[in-house]
């Protein structure tokens, strides 16, 4: 469906079923009777449930995962903020095409589907320094190419992106959304120096006092501060949350652009599990904010979503696990 | 090869060969190729040339990993120092060889050969608190047993195990190794009870008392104080070390195991990566003892291999990535 407005969003995210408790109930049923003691898969068992809970089954496994590469540019990449050149956005689109990225293996090591949307690329949006970066029109466009990329069958979604410039919109949109010093939210992203580490802040500084009080609304701060794919990215995971696909989250951008569903509609990221804590230094302080405990902490930082498909990973062996494994009575083992 | 004796073990250890430093830079010049951000895949990158110079290789993949489960019987188990009894771990070595354990399962995950090794499972080692818990010939057998058990076409090694009673076992090695309070190193194991506990340290300061100065040689300590399945990791390290066969350590017994190694020999733990940070009270306390950063905190405290197993996942993308990817030049993708 478009999100024809923002209230049919709203709305969408209100009345979205949360996970079934039934069969969250039955998954820690049966790993109780699995052949090994009583929690000792620490993490993986909480994958395992978190996720039955969301698909409504007792036991399962990861079949049908989509990742879905949004790609948008960005007006403030025009004020150094990025070791990269605004041109690498749509190079990076070709190269996802053409399978040569790093998210292609990982998306393969998975065995997901690997969708690339792009948005627009070539064609920035505005320098949210001077304005809003999307018009309303651009805004519900972007929310609803994300909403429509969801695949209704999958049975796990990955929001990944590409957009030489996002982690300053990022940046702008958490500041915006928490409060705190923009130099607190800004990081290295692909590799600034300190010149373009101060760019950074000071284009989030910058932002934030041109756009003022419109900033109070989550959605508007995310229209005025955010960019195409970041939209896309929170109409994924709302369009997920309605059909009850769990997610998992990737980095700072990611995280960033569905930290305002949270704030729009309480419950919004429920169904969203946070794949790693990146080495971009304002992500740690994001998850915190939204009390989300990241399965791996590995040091990247490359965006695309390939935190959140080395996550995966270990979800998708938990399931195996969990479905795969025999009982003490099928086992005839003693129970402890 | 036997181990014939501990001179030989030591010899191996010592002429082994280390890592091919021309092959890890040229697996670093790839990297730096890549299409992404240099670094910009944190602890993947790592674990790529990590891999890469022990195989030798600029680039590969994992092809050929082999997870080998190695299962005794100890004589301490008589202390209640388990919440299971002693019958589970020839139940274990069943549930192993019919395919329903967790290790199994990410064993199916990885693509890896499972080998399981019974070593006189149901007949318990001696009781370490009365006298060594293996004769010289079956601490041999036991080294011996592990050495033969890698494969050598292996590109990967990682040795698990089973052995009710054996988290005792291993306190009592890393407590004799590196000194500390025995109430430091022992810990909940598969779920005992304060008493359970207490018995734990209890037979750990036993063992120290009874053994004294003779556990000063590690190999000593192993041999008194170890299993058969703990002698069997530390015989197929030190294979897989002699034969460059790069290992994922897996939790508090199998880091216990192989301790005395690099104790007995400097250096023959640097094919070691460890696979996970146990939820085993001790296992963080002997990783850094080992100056080992683990991949992966997930709770876990299973043994059987399985963290390691899910750390190898991560290695598996990793190597997917350096591998597969694009260069900035085949791509066409502008340098930063």
């Amino acid at each position: 469906m478009p999100v024809s407005d923002l209230a049919a969003l709203r709305a969408a995210l209100a009345e979205a079923p949360g996970p079934d408790a039934a069969a969250r109930a039955a998954a820690a049923a049966r790993d109780a009777t699995l052949t090994k003691p009583p929690g000792a898969l620490g993490r993986l068992e909480a994958l395992a449930l978190w996720w039955c809970g969301w698909r409504g089954v007792a036991r399962g496994r990861l079949e049908r995962p989509q990742i879905v590469v949004f790609a948008g540019d960005h007006g403030v990449a025009a004020r150094g903020v990025s070791a990269f050149p605004s041109a690498v956005t749509a190079q990076m689109v070709a190269n996802f095409e053409a399978g040569g990225a790093a998210i292609n293996q990982l998306a393969a090591a998975l065995g997901a589907r690997l969708d690339v949307v792009a948005l627009d690329v070539g064609r920035p949006t505005a320098d949210f320094t001077e304005g809003p970066a999307m018009t309303h029109a651009e805004f519900l466009a972007s929310l609803s190419a994300g909403w429509d990329a969801v695949d209704p069958d999958a049975d796990l979604l990955i929001p990944g992106e590409m957009g030489i410039g996002n982690t300053t919109a990022a940046a702008a949109v958490a500041a915006a959304l928490f409060g705190g010093e923009p130099a607190a939210w800004v990081g290295r992203g692909t590799g600034v120096d300190d010149r373009g580490l101060a760019a950074k802040a000071e284009t989030v500084a910058a932002g934030l006092t041109r756009h003022g009080a419109a900033l109070g609304d989550p959605l508007e701060a995310l229209r005025r501060l955010g960019g195409r794919e970041l939209a896309a990215m929170a109409g994924a995971v709302a369009a997920a949350r309605a059909r009850r696909v769990p997610v998992i989250l990737d980095g700072f951008i990611a995280t960033a652009a569905v930290a305002p569903l949270a704030q729009a509609a309480p419950g919004a990221l429920d169904h969203c599990l946070a794949g790693h804590r990146s080495a971009e230094a304002g992500h740690g302080r994001l998850l915190s904010a939204l009390g989300l405990d990241p399965v791996l902490d590995l040091g990247l930082r490359l965006g695309e979503g390939s935190g959140a498909a080395a996550a995966a990973l270990i979800l998708k062996a938990a399931l195996a696990c969990h479905d795969g494994m025999a009982t003490f009575a099928e086992a005839g083992v003693s129970g402890g």
